[in-house]
């Protein structure tokens, strides 16, 4: 069975021989990575794990990583989704390249972040540190969720059972391994309201005088959040496998959205239970795409450009899951998104 | 005051404006991650966060993000301290170019993990989930100690008191809020022992084909650890300020680490108290320097190879903080490491 060894098993680390070198080198302006927001709270000797006097410590802040080449064309920001890293976007489980070089190679300047809670942006301890000190009722403590091996073959669409991918999978199920290695618990219910990692994404736009905002899944929705903070940050909109698409937006909000396009991006499989009463719905995905063909509508209706790119308009996509960007067609499926960045937000970007 | 704003002040990004950006271009072979190590674990509805029926998880993998350039020469291993996380080697606070990209530029290829249980590891929460729910005693949950700012000027030796900087430090404190940002909770104490960090080191090196394993303070000995877990696999250890060099060890362990290459490094200013009651000790880092010193003797004793480089052997070195990747001289003391490598471990790579 592909989905796991037994319970206790050590995995090798079998994806280091896998890893692929591309045929030609990658050349860089630059490349690093910085921090966007954050803020200093104060915290007590307990907070801070009873390491140390009181003190104040950085909260909220969102890491981010960035690789710029010498062509100027426009930023993309990659922003991934629940209980993941922004290792989502970077070399897939199998071994091959990942989005964040390949958009660089076409020579857009990437970032990647992980969520504000959430591996190299941290999180605020001090919850956890006063429930094990007796000062706060265990019960306020966050739940931590994450997603097992054997739900995400339905959630994501590699197999509608554990260990059985669809015939025609472009995920490659091979390493679902390495896939279950990237989870991280998430904490985003350790944060505030709003999700500060949406101001972070908006800021980082402005300052980046204009990129696309690319989010997934549980981040789906967060460039369109961010671009009504700052619709003049904001050149594009991509979402990728949304959660939802918002239904509740006002006239003036689908008015404001308008004016930037939007590429909305589905797989296939979309009438799969997902396995987790949480979410409710029997067809969880079916009904994300419906959501978002009203959303795409709405924005339509408002003279805007919005475009739907999935099995059912480009037969490209069949067989893809909700991790397109580490599917066996991922680069094929990157290049139908730059092919559309190219055509509607344009070629040129004002990074300095 | 440097060192903050009033707490829950908002900090801007400005350390986007603040990159630098090299005058020659990077080229690289390939760059990309992958994980060492991990098991499959199964765990309860309630230890996944209540998310999902009960089922399995991956723990204990090792997240490594990796440069390489088109010299061949030996692969670094860069390994961060404690509640830090593999950010520590990249882009300074201040904007200046991380030893990553240095060592990548100098020929090495590079790779950063983040340390199991911090940042892009991930790590189990399935103990905290349990304490949510009641089933498991708050006290059993670890701490998740963390560095506070006004600590953090002593610990790691910008000056003796939070704000006002030794005269000839080399740290850019214009820039600790910054620093600030990279601290994450330390979750070493969800780990089981021994830490699982030594073994994947060990296991890279390994797969490397060799390497140079380079440690920094709380994962200063982990070189160590590792070199005795597979010692043809080390071909040579970098010790930053580790937080003790071990007193413990048997004259066979010391013999087989004669073996090898050590090169062992320490800041400036370490008369100084670190104002944690935990650590003890008024001058923790000048005993850690002694205790290193005594190493060093035992492996020379040995027959062994291991040098210290410190502000006493090398002016050059004067000023320097805890943080000396950080430094504003970070890319010279990179290159007094850079000519030890090429002279005690050799200029030729097996990567492959």
């Amino acid at each position: 069975m592909l989905l796991a060894g037994l319970p206790g098993t050590t995995t090798s680390a079998q994806a280091l021989e896998d890893l692929q070198q591309p045929e030609t080198p990658l050349v860089l302006k630059a490349q690093g990575s910085f921090f966007v927001g954050g803020e200093q709270v104060e915290q007590t000797h307990v907070e801070l794990g009873s390491f140390g006097p009181a003190g104040h410590i950085s909260v909220g802040q969102m890491y981010v990583r960035y690789m710029i080449p010498y062509e100027g064309r426009v930023p993309v920001v990659m922003i991934h989704g629940m209980a993941l890293t922004g290792k989502s976007w970077e070399t897939t489980p199998d071994g091959r390249m990942g989005w964040d070089e390949y958009f660089a190679r076409k020579g857009h300047p990437v970032y990647v972040p992980d969520q504000v809670g959430r591996g190299r942006s941290g999180f605020n301890q001090a919850v956890f540190n006063n429930v094990r000190a007796g000062i706060t009722p265990p019960g306020e403590q966050p739940a931590l969720p994450r997603f097992s091996d054997e739900v995400v073959w339905p959630n994501f669409r590699f197999g509608s059972r554990p260990g059985v991918p669809y015939a025609g999978t472009r995920f490659p199920v091979e390493a679902v391994d390495e896939l279950s290695k990237q989870g991280v618990p998430d904490l985003n219910a350790t944060l505030p309201t709003p999700n500060p990692t949406i101001r972070a994404l908006s800021d980082l736009a402005a300052r980046l005088n204009g990129a696309v905002l690319m989010g997934h899944s549980q981040s789906g929705s967060f460039p369109l959040e961010a671009a009504l903070l700052d619709p003049d940050a904001v050149r594009g909109l991509v979402l990728l496998e949304p959660g939802r698409c918002p239904a509740t937006y006002t006239d003036e909000q689908i008015t404001t959205l308008a004016t930037i396009p939007i590429l909305i991006v589905f797989g296939d499989y979309r009438d799969t239970p997902t396995g987790i009463a949480r979410f409710g719905d029997e067809h969880f995905w079916q009904i994300s795409f419906e959501s978002c063909q009203a959303f795409i509508g709405r924005i339509q209706a408002s003279g805007g450009r919005a475009d739907m790119l999935d099995p059912t308009t480009d037969s490209r996509l069949r067989g893809n899951s909700h991790m397109i960007m580490q599917d066996k067609n991922n680069l094929e499926i990157a290049d139908l998104i730059l092919e559309w960045i190219d055509e509607h937000v344009g070629e040129e970007g004002t990074h300095e």
